[in-house]
């Protein structure tokens, strides 16, 4: 079986100082968090920035500076959010691909989330794709449910997403599917051989879709994003301590966990590299 | 096995003269289709209105005249859109509820259609199931993805909808899930035991989709608000040919179809048959 | 969607005149009943034969006296029986393969059936395999359970079955897997790309199973060996009865027939009409 | 979720010192194997035995030595097979319920089995409920192929089975299904609701299936009868190594894991604890 390639999404962009004293907010926080990460095991660090007062922002700056501080020091891959909060514009959420990243988020349709709405248009996904191909970032296509495969395969037949495609299975949300394990196994069912996958179960599910995906040849998120207690009733001190446990777990299971390098030969990244 | 329901879709909001020149699109000609329909075997009957110039309207009045015209001729069970059309505001939306149909359409989530959006907020949701069970009008729950099932069960946890549900899986719309038996049984298997249920595929999967319901034990849709087509490149000259097929289907296959009043009881209408 | 292929199977090796005074049981009923059902439309007869009393039996000159009066009047596909019934000897059963048919069955594995066992051993199976490759007769490889398609392509991987597979899908023995919808799309799912596959339901569930198979683009078995009912309380008088049903069903829902020959290329297979 | 009941399979019909030097053979051999298995979790021990020259055997006195020995120091539940060995006679294969142990195997169907057959045919079955029946003994179904599953509702139609079932699935060996996440659940789908079970996985697959059966809610199998390798290359010193890891992973995995005292209520046996 492939490696195992552990995102970690250290931070998100709904998880508040209310829901854990823990997650990290500033550049220099995230930027720990994403190295700390990094030791522990991650392949792929995914971004959100936040302004001073905590609040979802699409500021390049921001971005620029938790970039130049993971770059100092390791060869993390970073995957930039293009969502940044349900609130933003599709022009802000698209400004984020001017940084270049080696791969950004792409959610694959609009759906209600939560008590609000997470709009991803016909138009913005055509938008969003055409601008990721040209400046060669892969595409992360979050999928929350079976419809949104499909959006995305449309955009590939336009010759916008090109195979072999990365989808990230984002699962529990409330307007997608629940995290079970039979949902999983079918959005496994439902994508083209020869796609990469990884899966993201939220909150009380995250380690049991987790470990799924270490059992049937997927990849992994986890971190503060995605939730906030290592266990029940016991918030997680670091998000590394996440990554250590997805790391013990495949140890137990025979999977090996890939590097940074070997991360970007499985997904085949086209980029290199870049520092920034 | 349970009689099968044919409910007609004689019109909707999308199908133009420019699609066929046989859609029915005035409430006499709406009345008249849904008669015909009747007479060849459907038990429901569910309602778009056009204006004069043939566009979605949620004018009541119109919606009366149909009523009118079909309460006098026959007993059908009247299923009125809450959609209308895509353009449509919430408070539009909510107003046919004043006519206390027996049954009436509840889409359980937002997604992409097509090249547009298809808003059914948290909140719309919320209020329209209040309305609803406030007037005693049963609700279709129409489904495009998984996750809109779980929409409407948290709703239901609220004490907003109620147990026996009825289903309508919408298969093939850009933007849900696409028209496969699999993603069928899928979503027969994702439901809560003792729920009924229909299933329509869009177009040219629509006599696949029937069939599969036919063997399986849920109900059908057909009709111009989903496909034009009676066989492939020759046009349905009236709604009620698409019935027509499917009694003699059923009668194959060796399944009776449900009258009006066998459907009431199958679906535990609480309602009276009301006059318009 | 490729051309439905129907096979008849008239007689099998468990229907009696207890059961339906309309099965066919003398070598000339069996030929007639062919015929008759190619006329229908089937473009493959399943054989088995009996003896003067209307037992099972394996004598060869019985077998002749079937494929000379079939072959005087058409070129349908002969498929014949290495089961014969339960109570046949491995060498016995072996012999068929003598009259080198275009296609034989190959059950895949060793089953309770009803109140006995169907004993087909891994040591028969590879011996089967051999002598069908050798003299290159199609193999029909008949699918009760699971595991058999697995046996199948455990014996595959040693050379004696060879890519594209054709398999026949037997649902509702006691012993094997029941006749439902939801088994036979498991199967499906189960065996590998590029084989073809047909399948059966026993008794009861015959038109569920053949509708099935419409829809998905398999292929179909019907006849007395697998139900003796048309309909329920009403005896088939004969066999092309059921094949008529099916090629209106699959006109119904715009699938065409296959020919002999077109069959004969969608199962690629080898030899050439051979006279009995 | 229910607390998670391991049982240890220490010896098997089949594992032999040319598999591994440490599978224990001898009476002592295997009740020290159950006690040090039980000090380490495991609730349920699954007992075959063999003579002096490690053959497989049905004296009952060989049995009795191994539960007075292991009766002397816990309090374990026994489930002793009913299999015994390919080459056992039914007769021979009945007569340990004269011991009365709390739970013994019922191998639901006939099969191919790697190179052989294991029979089980539909009278045997009846006569082996009939018998377990009788003494309550509580019954672990095993199961290797989906028809198993439906050959065992058929007697418990009979009265001869008593709701609930417990299942145990036995996932790779050559002739059932093989041992994947995907067949695993769809076995799970196939049971009558209100059913426990466990699982096997052959050999290599082991580890994989008992992690599935931690997430899903079901029970685990483990022990040098299924598996003699602790991972790739190294095999296992003890069964209850094999104990050991699965406490370790339901940890992780948030789990608790069952007394032998909970087993008895998780699986209402209706026995009460018999010394040997
Ligand atoms: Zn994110
Ligand atoms: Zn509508
Ligand atoms: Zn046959
Ligand atoms: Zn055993």
């Amino acid at each position: 079986m492939e490696k195992l390639i552990i995102t970690v999404a250290t931070t998100g962009a709904q998880t508040t100082r209310e829901h854990t004293p823990y997650v990290p907010l500033t550049p220099k926080e995230i930027a720990d968090s994403v190295i700390e990460s990094w030791k522990a095991g991650a392949a792929i660090a995914h971004i959100h920035v936040r302004d001073k007062d905590g609040n979802n922002t699409v500021d390049l700056n921001v971005y620029k500076e938790v970039i130049d501080r993971v770059r100092d020091k390791c060869d993390i891959i970073l995957n930039l959010t293009t969502a940044g909060g349900l609130e933003m514009s599709d022009e802000d959420r698209l400004r984020v691909c001017e940084l270049n990243p080696e791969m950004a988020t792409f959610d694959a349709g609009t759906m209600n989330f939560g008590t609000d709405v997470f709009h991803n248009t016909p138009r913005f996904l055509e938008n969003l794709a055409t601008e990721m191909k040209k400046r060669e970032i892969k595409p992360e296509i979050e999928i929350f449910d079976i419809g949104m495969i499909h959006n995305a395969l449309r955009i590939a037949q336009k010759g916008l997403l090109e195979n072999p495609f990365h989808f990230q299975f984002v699962l529990g949300v409330h307007g997608g599917m629940p995290a079970t394990p039979k949902n999983l196994m079918y959005l496994i069912d439902s994508i083209p051989e020869g796609s990469t996958w990884s899966a993201i179960g939220a909150s009380k599910d995250q380690l049991t879709i987790n470990t799924m995906s270490i059992l049937l040849g997927g990849h992994v998120r986890v971190g503060m994003e995605d939730s906030v207690y290592y266990r029940k009733g016991e918030l997680a001190k670091t998000n590394a301590q996440f990554v250590e446990r997805i790391v013990q777990l495949s140890h137990t299971l025979g999977r090996e966990i890939a590097t940074p390098n070997e991360a970007r030969d499985i997904l085949q990244l086209s980029k290199k590299l870049i520092k920034g």
